[in-house]
């Protein structure tokens, strides 16, 4: 390896799920705006594929990259709060599996997934209604890896996907890796607006493109924090039948209703024409990494397949980890306590909000899921304004991540999951007090010229 | 789901990774046959990607896919022998491991791997001589999720990939994935033949082919049983440097040396020029799902940012699982006796092999690994084989599995190890009894008609 190689900056965790790791202000906010990797000297630099010219480093990822400081106040990271999970029976579980099952839960397994887990995963969609056949369920490395195979069998580059406005940032990511080009339908408070759904996909198919899928998370949005109303789904399911399209339902945060019951999913409405997307993450832990795909059982086969050249066979351990949890825990009354938690810490939140934010601030107000999803009322740069907040102890995610079009500079995605109502109150404080400034500086700037300082500034979308 | 979608095919374990599943023969003949999915009913059968094309059920799936029955003897699989490791150890430091630092090992984590995980594996590779810095390490769920991303971000559609032959048949399955197209390099008793990697390369390029990788497993290949002599080694680097052609080195079993000490890993002779994957499949054990990739510092970059948008990151609780066996326990010495359980099997097989098999027959005689490579004598095909060696009880998998151009027929891949010295006795004795049997009926055809009944024979590779 040469010294030279050695020098290269240094690739840092996922910035959705990971703590905010909080720098130097100065610092960070010089790698903001110089994230480019300098390949002079990478040899190979002439052979990567097409495809991985789609994988970027995000121009917000050096402030993530550098060291957690723990007086920074994180509304940035999409980790879920697993704390009061019950450690010593999580670990007697494990113990006595391997104790009894050692030599098959430690063996490679199917490529499907374990029939045990997929039984399990059946139980818990039957909870939000979802009745399945445990043969049509193909077990994923987290639903990100299921994203990726659905993406994978369907999407030749140049293929379109139909996404939220804003969408979340691992699927946008996801579907740049296989050089689907991703088109925004619009959205309202009550979720997708099935006439903009109309327009795009037809427009596009005018326009000779091969439109695959729509891809939506009817429950809590990552990050709007918006849910399509039972109408709602009613009509989008109708607009996609009509339309013959395939709809991908993701649904992480489905069992997080902090106001009340589940509404249909669409995989229960319209079972032919979806193929579901389930996770662990958010009801029981991250770390197993087990999602799953629900689908007819023609893409199951296909999924199957690429399962097995991805992986071989999706994590055995962690498969028997969770369904021993489900076995031996009363996880239901887990995420009761789990929905308790994060709606207090919401409301602190939205609370807050309420009372800090400069007025013509707008915020959406979910009924579930971990995100707010905040407008500003100005010519304020969310990615630009990143590092000032970093240096005022708050951090957050630009709106420009959640769009493959350059929108969202206005916006902000708050998350709730992670952090104390303690520590959400005063990020929240903070952040009010870093946007008030920015908008003063805003303010003069148009004033002294008589237009924004900004160039391009996007509609915008305010989803308050 | 419709009932029709119900009653299609279910899709089976990995082929190279379990059991076999012994089935009536009859049934599995004809399944073998038939193979092709009846996709008439799938509404989405015009929408899959190019690439899901690639994505092919094996043609003796069928026959791994049907019940276990414990009568046959599986020489197919290539399952380790995990057995003797001591489940106890192991059971405890993972609940110690819930129980003190629960909330960050079931957490997400970085797309990297963790850094924990990453130094022990530097640890591991040196034990081969290989000198490593963790910042250069990529974790993946296994080494096959490894061979996915590094092609994923080399690999254009159309561009080639040189294979040993026979080669991998689970690298094969990735290599089709991305639509890559396989060039298989000569090998004889000292591994891959320089001169014919020279002359494939060459003409690729000649042909306006974008060669984009050499993928070779130097240590007792899979299927083959062949290592690279440290002579061997030196020249293929040097035809690859003169090549101008990247190495991608598969090292799984390079600690199970049954017969002496580790050769340098081609990593060690060439860092700036060879991308080296890695396992704890064959060392500890495959269900945790833990390999890595050892790569320069800007293939490394690509490769976090591909695991990103394929995971967000790979299995966290596996990471932390293995660094705790590699911490509490002599894994050096448990590697040790594995070694002596192995060379026990290798040694029943070969002299099962040299007692019972049918003049003309011959087969490879590994120093390490799983696998010997058999070549049968006439003209008998090993796939159409498979069924009346299942019902005479015993199981293998078919040379042709190992190759992209339809070679193979006459080959045959032996794993000794799962099963037992004396299962292995047992089973070689059965399979030298089909294959005299399948020889006289050859023999016969010949007689009668004055040529072989198989249409297209190939070169047969014969690395005895």
């Amino acid at each position: 390896m040469s010294s030279i190689d050695r020098i290269s900056r240094k690739p840092a965790p996922p910035i959705d799920d990971v703590h905010v790791n909080a720098a130097a202000a100065a610092e960070a906010a010089e790698n903001t705006t110089n994230h480019r990797v300098d390949t002079t000297f990478d040899k190979f630099h002439d052979r990567y594929s097409t495809r991985s010219l789609g994988l970027k480093t995000s121009p917000v990822r050096a402030l993530f990259a550098v060291a957690n400081r723990p007086e920074v106040v994180s509304l940035a990271g999409g980790m879920p709060n697993i704390a009061d999970l019950p450690l010593d029976v999580v670990g007697e579980s494990l113990k006595e599996l391997v104790d009894t099952r050692g030599a098959v839960v430690m063996q490679y397994g199917s490529g499907q997934g374990e029939p045990e887990i997929r039984e399990h995963i059946c139980e818990v969609m039957a909870v939000e209604g979802l009745i399945a056949d445990p043969d049509d369920v193909t077990v994923t490395c987290g639903s990100q890896q299921g994203l990726d195979l659905v993406t994978r069998i369907f999407c030749n580059p140049g293929d379109v996907v139909m996404a939220e406005s804003p969408a979340y940032v691992g699927a946008l990511n996801t579907f740049a890796s296989y050089q689907a080009e991703v088109i925004h339908v619009d959205m309202d408070n009550n979720g997708l607006v099935p006439e903009s759904l109309r327009e795009h996909v037809t427009a596009a198919r005018r326009n000779g493109k091969s439109v695959k899928f729509l891809y939506t998370v009817p429950n809590h949005s990552n990050p709007s924090g918006i849910s399509q109303s039972a109408k709602r789904r009613r009509e989008v399911l109708a607009a996609a039948d009509e339309l013959d399209l395939l709809v991908v339902e993701d649904n992480p945060y489905g069992l997080l209703n902090l106001d009340g019951d589940p509404l249909p999913t669409l995989k229960s409405m319209d079972p032919d024409n979806v193929v579901y997307l389930g996770s662990f993450s958010k009801t029981f832990a991250p770390g197993f990494r087990v999602g799953w795909v629900l689908s007819p059982s023609f893409v199951r086969d296909k999924l199957v397949l690429a399962q097995e050249s991805a992986t071989l066979c999706p994590p055995v351990f962690s498969q028997f980890a969770v369904s021993s949890y489900l076995a031996h825990w009363d996880w239901r009354a887990q995420v009761g306590s789990f929905i308790d938690m994060y709606r207090a810490r919401r409301d602190t939140m939205l609370a807050s909000l309420a009372d800090t934010m400069p007025e013509g601030t707008t915020w959406s107000r979910p009924s579930g899921g971990f995100f707010v999803w905040l407008t500003m009322p100005g010519a304020v740069d969310s990615a630009a304004m990143l590092p000032r907040a970093v240096t005022n102890l708050v951090a957050y995610t630009p709106g420009t991540a959640f769009y493959a079009d350059g929108r969202g500079q206005r916006n902000i995605r708050l998350s709730f999951c992670y952090p104390t109502p303690e520590r959400i109150k005063v990020g929240v404080e903070r952040l009010a007090g870093v946007i008030r400034e920015e908008l003063d500086i805003a303010k003069t700037f148009e004033l002294a010229d008589g237009r924004h300082h900004l160039r391009d500034f996007g509609p915008g979308p305010n989803l308050a």
